[in-house]
C-alpha cells in the first residue's frame, strides 16, 4: 500500500459532491450525484455509499488507500458523538451517521457542519494555505463562519463556535429578526437572503431603481445594478458591507487572526464589495489589530467543502 | 526539595505586588511595595527583584523550590520575546525584562499583559475553576479582556487577541472616539471613564440628575445614584450595560464559552449591571449559544494579576 488519500463527502440537499484528497489537501477526483431527500434517510445513505466507492473504483487508487473519510453536512452537527443533530435541507434529525457509514465502508468516519468544512478547506489548502490562524466568512443564503485555530477547526464549549452570522451587529432600531430567533444578526443584512429583502422592500416602497423592472431579484441583480451606478442597489450593497466590515472589526480584537477569507455566493461580486469592507473594517479596527492581517476573496469556490471534510483527518 | 511554588508579579504603575502560589493557584504569600516609577527602569527592576526575594524569605519556603517568576504588566507585551513594548504607566518601553529578570533571580521568567494575567488568574483559581474555555472581562478605567482556552491564555497572530475593550459596539451616529483612535470601542461606554464621561456630559447640558451635585464624579456616583432612582444615571448604567451585553454576545457566536467573567471595579455595582447585562446578552444571542453559559462576577479582585501571573507557567 502506497500513498494514503482521504475521501471529503459534501452532504447538500441536492447533491452529494464526493472527492479524494492527497495529504497535502489537493482535490484529484471528484463525483457528484443526486441525494434524493424524497426519498429518506435509507436512500441517503446508499448514495453516499455509492458515490464513495465509486470515486475510488474510477480512480487510480485502491481502496486499502482511503485513510478515512469525512463529510461536511449542511446543519447542526454533533462532532463529537458524529451525529447530525439537525439538517433541515437533507431530511436528517438526530441522525448517527458515523455509526452507519463505519459499518457500510469499515472506513474511520468524521463529520462536522459544512460551513466549519469549507472554512478549513480553504484554510488547508485554499486562499488560508500555509496561515493556521484565519477565520472565514460564507456568504450564502445565510452567513457561515469557521474559524481556525492551529490549523484546526475551532468548536467552542459546545460545537456552536464560528457562528458569524449570528453575530448582532445592527442597531436595535433597524435590526430585523432573524432565522435564530433573535435579531440584529449580521445573516439578515449581508446574506444573499438579506441583500434581496432589502431590494425587494425598496421595489415595494415604490423607491426609484432599476430593481423594480427585475422579476425574482437575486444578490447578483442587485451588485450588477449598483454596478451600473443604481443608488438604491448602491445603498443595499453598502449596508451589506458595513455590517461585514464591523463584524470582521469585532472578530478582529477578540481573535486577532492572521487572515480573513470571504467566500460564498455573494462574495463574487468581488472588488465592489470587498474595498467596502475593507474600508470599514480600517475605519473600526485599532491599528496594531490591522497590522499583517489581510482580508481576501475564497478560492475553492464549491470545492472547498469535500477538500475541508477530507481534511477533517489530518486537521482536527 | 519539597512542592514547587510560582511567583506572581503584578507590576503597576503605583504598586508592585508580589504573590506566592502553589501548584493549585492558590496564593499563599503577598507582598506589595511602591513602584517607584519616578526613579526610571533600574530603580523598578531593584524593587521587583527585592520584593521577590522578600516574600520567599518571609515565607515558610525555600528559594530552591521557586520554580518561575511571572509578570503581568498594564501595557503591551511581547509574550515569546519576554519584552515590554510599552508600559506607559510604568514608564517603560521596549524593555526586555524577562532577559533581566532571569539574571538577577536565577529563575525562569515569563510575562504578560495585565488583561490577560488577571483572566488566566480567574480561569485558574477564581470564578472559572475547574472550566477550561472562558472569556473575562475587566472593566476598570478601560476594558480588558482575556481570552482561556484549553486553560490557557489565547494569543492570536501577533498577540493581541482579547483586546475586548475594542469591540465597535457603538453606532457609529452616537459614537465617540476611543484612545485607540478608533470609534465606538466598548470601552467609550462601558469602562469607569466612559460612565464619568456620560455623566459630565449631562451635567453639563443641565439634565435634571443627583449628580449635578456630586464634584468630580466617579462611576460609583452613578451607580448609587441610579440605585437611588435618579433617571440619567439609570440611563448611563443602562447604557453601559446594553453595550457591555452586546459585546458578550457577539462574542458568544464566535468562541462560544462555558463562561463569562465580568471583574474590575464596575463591576462591584452588582446584581444592578449585571441584571441588565444578562437581559440584553439574552435578547442577542442564540437559544443554542446560551445553553449552559454562565456570566459571573469576578471573585479575587486585585489579587488575579498575581496569581494569574504565577499560573502562567503550568497554564501556558
Amino acid at each position: 500500500m502506497s500513498e494514503k488519500i482521504y475521501i471529503g463527502v459534501d452532504l447538500g440537499g441536492t447533491a452529494i459532491k464526493v472527492g479524494i484528497c492527497n495529504e497535502e489537501g489537493q482535490l484529484l477526483h471528484t463525483y457528484e450525484g443526486p441525494t434524493e431527500v424524497a426519498k429518506g434517510p435509507e436512500t441517503i445513505v446508499d448514495n453516499i455509499e455509492r458515490y464513495v466507492r465509486l470515486i475510488v473504483e474510477q480512480s487510480p487508487f485502491e481502496w486499502e488507500q482511503v485513510a478515512g473519510v469525512g463529510a461536511g453536512v449542511a446543519g447542526f452537527t454533533n462532532v463529537r458523538e458524529g451525529i447530525i443533530l439537525l439538517a433541515p435541507n437533507v431530511g436528517l434529525k438526530d441522525f448517527p451517521i458515523r455509526k452507519i457509514l463505519e459499518d457500510r465502508l469499515g472506513k474511520p468516519i468524521k463529520i462536522d457542519n459544512d460551513a466549519n468544512v469549507a472554512a478549513l478547506g480553504e484554510a488547508w489548502s485554499g486562499a488560508g494555505k500555509g496561515i493556521d490562524n484565519c477565520v472565514c466568512f460564507t456568504l450564502g443564503t445565510g452567513v457561515g463562519g469557521g474559524i481556525i485555530i492551529d490549523g484546526k477547526i475551532y468548536q467552542g464549549f459546545s460545537g456552536l463556535a464560528g457562528e458569524l452570522g449570528h453575530i448582532s451587529v445592527v442597531p436595535d432600531l433597524e435590526a430585523i429578526q432573524c432565522g435564530c430567533g433573535k435579531i440584529g444578526c449580521l445573516e439578515t443584512v449581508s446574506s444573499a437572503t438579506g441583500i434581496i429583502r432589502m431590494a425587494n422592500d425598496a421595489v415595494s416602497r415604490g423607491e426609484r431603481t432599476s430593481l423594480s423592472l427585475v422579476e425574482n431579484i437575486t444578490a447578483k441583480d442587485v451588485f450588477d445594478s449598483a454596478k451600473a451606478g443604481d443608488e438604491v442597489a448602491t445603498r443595499i450593497v453598502n449596508r451589506a458591507a458595513f455590517y461585514l466590515g464591523k463584524a470582521l472589526a469585532a472578530v478582529a480584537v477578540v481573535l486577532n487572526p492572521e487572515l480573513y477569507i470571504v467566500g460564498g455566493g455573494v462574495s463574487k461580486a468581488g472588488d465592489f464589495l470587498f474595498n467596502e469592507i475593507r474600508s470599514v473594517f480600517a475605519k473600526l479596527t485599532p491599528e496594531p489589530v490591522q497590522q499583517g492581517l489581510k482580508i481576501v476573496p475564497a478560492i475553492l469556490g464549491n470545492d472547498a467543502g469535500m477538500v475541508g471534510a477530507a481534511g477533517l483527518f489530518l486537521r482536527s
